[in-house]
């Protein structure tokens, strides 16, 4: 049915559970992908991934300002609705959910869902309240769009496995799917950010991905020592003169705290600055 | 059918989600009573209330730890669920969820819901952390039995003004219905923690309700002054030589801020202690 694979763009809460609720009555199951929108290849893999596991793909566009620092992007951040929707398309998305904030937060908002210990460290030590923005918001749209599975990127590591927790605490019925990070042919991580990114701070940033890859044959070569490793991935970015860096550690992939010696799964997760722009990547060792 | 009139007792998660989900494939409604067990007439209330509006009421019994500080009478708070599935029944209840504290809290909790500015004032002042055990528990039950609707109290005014409040800022699909306060015969407000009381501090306990009758008695008349209204009060309640007042308070209805002189509806409120037996009570003057 042609009806079927056109995509609708829907702004109201009301309009986004009426779609949802008519197919749920005919049997379907439903996928959520919740993005701010500028859509990427990423992001379109999440989509087909959540059309491929489900009957339905929701594509929530929604940049939430509840996420963001006084000084940060809020304002700059990247909006297109109209080429996300073309791109959403092709991805065999249903719906867009495009709310406006005011839908979102018509009134003073007095609650929040807190994760506790799991947003201290990485991207939540840089950017307080960064989290408490994203599994609010996460939680409202899960309670919008009732999906039975939300698909997230690993790109924003700690971001999944926030709100995999929260999922999980709050008994929440949606199951969490990760995907992978979807890179440029060079390796850089795909980004909306990226297009701030200068043709001179486009190539430092390529650095990123190749010191992950030299972290990860440093692993695989039987290097066991967090600082060891650290210290080789610090070296290779601060050879870009336009690199800032906010942090790189290894952590613990369940628990996000520090660690020493790497005896279980961790992640090796890092944020720089090329200019403006704050860029994140991440890699596990395993 | 008989089946469908006999009361299930359900211990875990899974078997109250198949439950539920059998009832909502054939097309019935859920209410949801969430209680701490040890019922009396006020939770049967409910109960019926949800019968009423609903095609399946179901009750959970769980003596919440999250909600009771370290100096509080977790350990000592009443439990007696055989009693409580016979009272149950007697109101239609059609399944108790009585889940263990492992079930609900299998591993370390990381994550909560906090409902700010709300839970500052009356029972939130003396109680630190009541609140955020209160709506993290509220979420859970509600992400676990999805009901349409849920049926609270107005004896815990606070309690019903912040879960209103939760589930308005996070979209929650339930509609939450406040039932009123119900009395024993001479006026004292229903409570599980009334057991408690000895008979010299349960005559005295009655001054709770005199107080807040000649509280409207004076609004009614015209009084608009806080303070003058809660003088009387206090000086009722301070005759009885076993009171230890908490708190009397007149507060906003929708704030829950405190208010000098009443000029929309407001909530007169107090916690007194009598003996270890922390009792509250309130009426809306409007």
């Amino acid at each position: 049915m042609k009806t079927l694979n056109q995509i609708q763009i829907l702004h109201t809460i009301d309009d986004i559970r009426r779609f949802v609720k008519q197919h749920r009555a005919d049997g379907r199951s439903i996928g959520l992908v919740p993005t701010m929108g500028s859509l990427h290849e990423g992001h379109l893999a999440l989509a087909r991934q959540a059309k491929q596991q489900c009957d339905i793909a929701v594509m929530s566009i929604f940049v939430n300002p509840l996420q963001f620092g006084p000084a940060e992007d809020f304002d700059r951040y990247p909006r297109n609705l109209e080429n996300d929707a073309k791109l959403a398309e092709t991805a065999q998305v249903d719906a867009i959910f495009a709310p406006s904030v005011r839908e979102m937060y018509p009134n003073q908002q007095f609650t929040y869902v807190d994760v506790e210990l799991l947003t201290e460290n990485l991207c939540g030590a840089s950017r307080p309240g960064h989290f408490r923005g994203v599994t609010t918001v996460v939680s409202k749209l899960f309670h919008i769009v009732l999906p039975d599975k939300a698909f997230f990127g690993q790109k924003d590591a700690q971001q999944l496995r926030v709100i995999q927790q929260m999922t999980e605490d709050l008994n929440m019925p949606v199951e969490i799917v990760p995907c992978p990070i979807v890179r440029e042919p060079d390796g850089l991580a795909m980004s909306s950010r990226n297009v701030f990114l200068s043709p001179e701070e486009r190539k430092q940033a390529l650095s990123l991905f190749r010191s992950l890859q030299e972290a990860e044959m440093l692993y695989r070569s039987g290097e066991r020592s967090a600082q060891a490793i650290l210290n080789h991935v610090a070296a290779i970015i601060k050879q870009q003169p336009l690199a800032d860096i906010d942090y790189i550690k290894i952590v613990d992939a369940k628990t996000l705290s520090d660690v020493q010696t790497i005896e279980q799964k961790a992640l090796l997760a890092l944020a720089v600055r090329f200019g403006q722009t704050r860029l994140i990547d991440n890699t596990f060792l395993d």
